[in-house]
């Protein structure tokens, strides 16, 4: 088991506020581990359209998601609201990496956190590209390093 | 085709906001039907556990779903917030019947119209059971006839 | 409540395998009733594909949903093996309406019935057109006028 | 990024046959990453339970997920068949570590490899628990060391 520091509030740049849904919970009453990915999928996607990076019909260039990790540390329900924090800790030549985490409203510890690592690639042709510049800018104030 | 007449915001007695998520859009980029019954299901039961009507871990008695329905008018998208609107029009023995909206958020006219409705019924026995009494009496305020 | 008569395994022209998730099973240990929708939609879906009467990514006119419903009378659960039956009880103009039985596997009386109704539309500007000629051709074994 | 090797069918001690569904896709017309841990839950819990190792609705222990990643290296999509192959690594104190392969039907290559690592817990209390013993001796089949 690799470790990955649990992260505050502070270590975020961008935040999403998520409302659970009756079906993220399985049978054992809280949100299914792969639900959370599909709130870091939102919690990404939202920031990129937000921030004219992305318009996921027409981009001639897209993010597609070549790896993800999560570590769970407290359950979460439905009904909860989520605060989802994201930073990048990296931006390669085609490549970018978003580090996640899940607080429950009002609490400090994260209930979860995660990686999510994007490729771009042409629309078309499915082949790598580098980052485009105006997403590489649009991405730098969301950098964080964290020790 | 069953004609169900459009609705209007003051149809509705009770509201929650659902903001749609990245994998709601299926390959049209649009929000897949089957997901608008999340949606239903979310603000029923929402509803329920707010107003202390529904423990989903521990009520002797829950209510099921043996009939719902929708007409989609128009289509919604993520990024999307949508005011999904609630109303009892009828309760039986056993039964609780709601109408449902979802309007995007600052539109009249809803994106869909629905139907949904619940059995009570013995948790451990999945027998109906009269609805009980403090469900009847917590939904009282939600009845609109509506011609 | 309208009622919706039960079906028999012979009043249905296409049938698909669909196998329970976990994910499907939510707080109460039986699939979720949004999830049946899904059925529905890969049900019709993989019976256009594999007749090849549409191509998600590319055909010029596709099938929009305006209208679903399901009436539940038993519960599916995870795991479960179910046989998805599907016939055509009407081609319109611009629309097509299926009816839908799930039966577990094994079983002769449906665990739900339903309906779901497609508009074509023009992939592009999504306005409604006719259903196009191969579709209705393709379509036409698949009806069957239960009375 | 950690390097994950990717695996050979011969690596994996247990298969099941996932079959995609039309929701499964997302606007990019393939798999969506969130559903990848989707199968990977519906492997794992579908081998557990065939083997007796669990019933979810009354097992005194329970496995919940603490850690979860994959790599991506081909897309999935709908309609498609997928051999989801999986291995025990490791069983320690109260937890267990499974990999996993997804292939797309008659590929030799996966089109993802991922881990999935469960804790016991008491169900009602949520605390560790021990690795039940029979869950132990029911995995012990499924170890497989991979250099």
């Amino acid at each position: 088991m690799i470790e990955e520091p649990r992260r505050a509030r502070g270590d975020f740049a961008h935040f999403l506020e998520i409302v659970t849904r009756w079906a993220d919970n399985d049978v054992y009453g809280h949100v299914n581990n792969a639900t959370y990915y599909s709130y870091f999928d939102t919690l990404v996607n939202q920031m990129l359209i937000e921030r004219n990076l992305l318009d996921p019909a027409k981009s001639a260039s897209i993010g597609v998601v070549v790896e993800t990790g999560c570590h769970f540390f407290a359950s979460l329900s439905f009904p909860d609201v989520i605060d989802a924090g994201l930073r990048v800790s990296s931006i390669g030549n085609s490549s970018v990496r978003y580090e996640i985490a899940l607080f429950r409203h009002g609490e400090n510890e994260p209930a979860a956190t995660g990686h999510f690592v994007h490729v771009y690639v042409d629309r078309a042709t499915r082949r790598p590209v580098p980052v485009p510049a105006e997403v590489r800018a649009g991405l730098e104030p969301l950098i964080r390093a964290v020790t």
